[in-house]
């Protein structure tokens, strides 16, 4: 085990780690004890049909969605639904080749993991912890899309509306050779050690090249020449990458990345159906809602906008913000309206 | 010197290796003889005005040019032109890191070159050489397309016509960033030893990671989605990547590439007034034709779009290809049928 500070209580406020025991995955491995990171607000209703499941993507946790999405003031308001953050397998708070003391899973033993086996873990919790058997609203951005497509097609009757944020049901080819020069960065550090590194210090290097990534395709080309991060606070760009993006990757763990990176190349609700997406799609009886963002690099409008045509009760409508994918940080006060209108609507819609 | 054997007669036909001599650079440094490799096709005439200088882009040569681009059938046609390309300095033909027995210059001791003394260097060896005055045209792809636009700013009496391919006058935050990425995966490879490696392979892992960047951002997102790769008789995604891509990335000269890159990033004709790139633009005199590749990740249609709007005498002529950047290399059978189209409209021009 290595102490992060990074996965701290004083950084990453009020979740409960919560054990579902036992979790056999997809690929044939087994988490002995898989312990999911929680947070909630709200109150669960008698009727329990007042539940949103938020799910995280790459390099996040719960707490972007406590900081920026949730609130009386927005959309996903604590003082109507019982809102229930789950973070993913792997993300440095819930079991992670870091934080786990079974030496038969940690570090660079730890087992591959697909969505599949997160949205398996997420029911298990939500039924047996909670005795919630259906959601009003799943909503996940980016490899919380993957996650939120996976819920709608593997537990049909247990969604009644889905919102996925700039993330594909299918991943894309594109996309798998983007992640996989994202963990290129950390497995050519030496520091890595085979993924037996004993502080993120050894492999800073990886992660700062990783940040270097980010730059380019997080962001679009017009974030960079309009200088939006000048709207941040930063004095310059080399500035912004080093305090800023270098500096939010370097705290991260890096199997923690390459455990994510790797489930995020293969997310695909197509293995429910043989290989067939238009029929997995055609699964889906939630009310959709593809969200993909205007300026998006590698989860493109035409990706989300392909997938949502299958999607028979579904609709597109695309959020336009210039900082490309990473619009999903709210870096533009008009970001978190537009998602906050759109899954006002949804939730509005009687199912 | 290294005796790298892509650059060799073998890969390259035809080129002459011609001495300018000493070479002052805007950065400070010197080439004390600068030989730049030029390739011919066609015959001067006695008004010396039927010249067609080709610039030649990041990891390319001439060669590119001869086997596409050049021929009876094509606007770039020897039977009406003299046709010229030079390669730029430090791409592994003309003076580079790896091939000068210059110790002063030689591998990590090579100098900083800028765009515009690529141009300095041409035009000296055009007059000096050839006694040519005048260019009919000038036409370069990315960073060739860099070079046409320093043409068209810095001896505006001398170019009649200038086609920019892909590429742009000024360089851009996001391709400053994007390069920056392609030379850290060369200088993060441990065999690299600051630019004294022995030889290629030694280098080899950085060089593969660096052909994976040129997968994601090379190419477009449709590209991959639509395997655009089995139409080059590549049997797997995974193929051409090696095959193809990793295969062409390894046999270049790393320090070429470095060499290249750092030219690319400052690439900005605004240098000539003080920054104002509206006012070098300004300057511009040829007819000149703005060609960006409807798909480029990294030199976006509407930055080539935005600069075209500042050319006195000009025109944006999209060109449509699904491949992205990497279009360049008329994967499409489409591509260079537009390119001629577009260079015949323009050679057809009164200037």
């Amino acid at each position: 085990m290595i102490d992060n500070p990074y996965y701290s209580e004083e950084i990453h406020q009020d979740f409960t780690v919560i054990s579902i025991g036992r979790l056999e995955l997809e690929e044939g491995g087994v988490i002995p004890e898989c312990r999911l990171a929680v947070r909630t607000w709200g109150t669960l209703n008698e009727a329990k049909d007042n539940v949103i499941l938020i799910t995280t993507w790459y390099a996040g946790t719960h707490q972007v969605w406590a900081d920026i999405y949730i609130g009386d003031d927005h959309a996903l308001d604590p003082s109507q639904y019982f809102i229930v953050a789950i973070n993913q397998i792997g993300n440095g708070l819930s079991t992670s080749p870091h934080n786990t003391d079974d030496p038969s899973i940690s570090m660079s033993r730890f087992p591959r993991v697909r969505i599949g086996d997160d949205v398996v873990a997420q029911e298990r919790l939500l039924r047996e912890h909670f005795g919630i058997e259906h959601l009003a609203l799943v909503v996940g951005g980016s490899m919380g899309a993957q996650q939120t497509y996976e819920w709608a097609v593997r537990f049909p009757h247990k969604v009644s509306r889905a919102a996925a944020i700039a993330g594909t049901a299918q991943n894309t080819p594109h996309d798998f050779l983007f992640t996989e020069t994202l963990s290129e960065q950390i497995r050519s550090d030496d520091g890595w050690q085979g993924g037996e590194y004993s502080s993120n210090a050894e492999v800073v290097d990886g992660l700062h090249r990783q940040a270097h990534l980010w730059a380019t395709m997080g962001f679009s080309t017009e974030f960079w020449k309009q200088e939006k991060w000048a709207d941040l606070g930063f004095g310059s760009r080399d500035a912004f990458v080093s305090d800023f993006l270098e500096a939010n990757f370097a705290v991260v763990d890096p199997n923690s990345l390459l455990t994510m990176a790797w489930k995020w190349q293969r997310g695909d609700v197509a293995r429910h159906t043989g290989g067939n997406l238009a029929a997995a799609l055609g699964r889906v009886t939630a009310r959709t809602y593809v969200l993909p963002i205007s300026e998006d690099m590698f989860f493109p409008v035409r990706d989300c906008a392909a997938e949502q045509t299958m999607i028979p009760n579904s609709e597109l409508r695309v959020i336009d913000d210039i900082h490309g994918h990473l619009a999903l940080w709210a870096f533009d006060p008009r970001f978190v309206p537009q998602i906050d209108r759109h899954l006002s609507d949804l939730l509005a819609e009687t199912v």
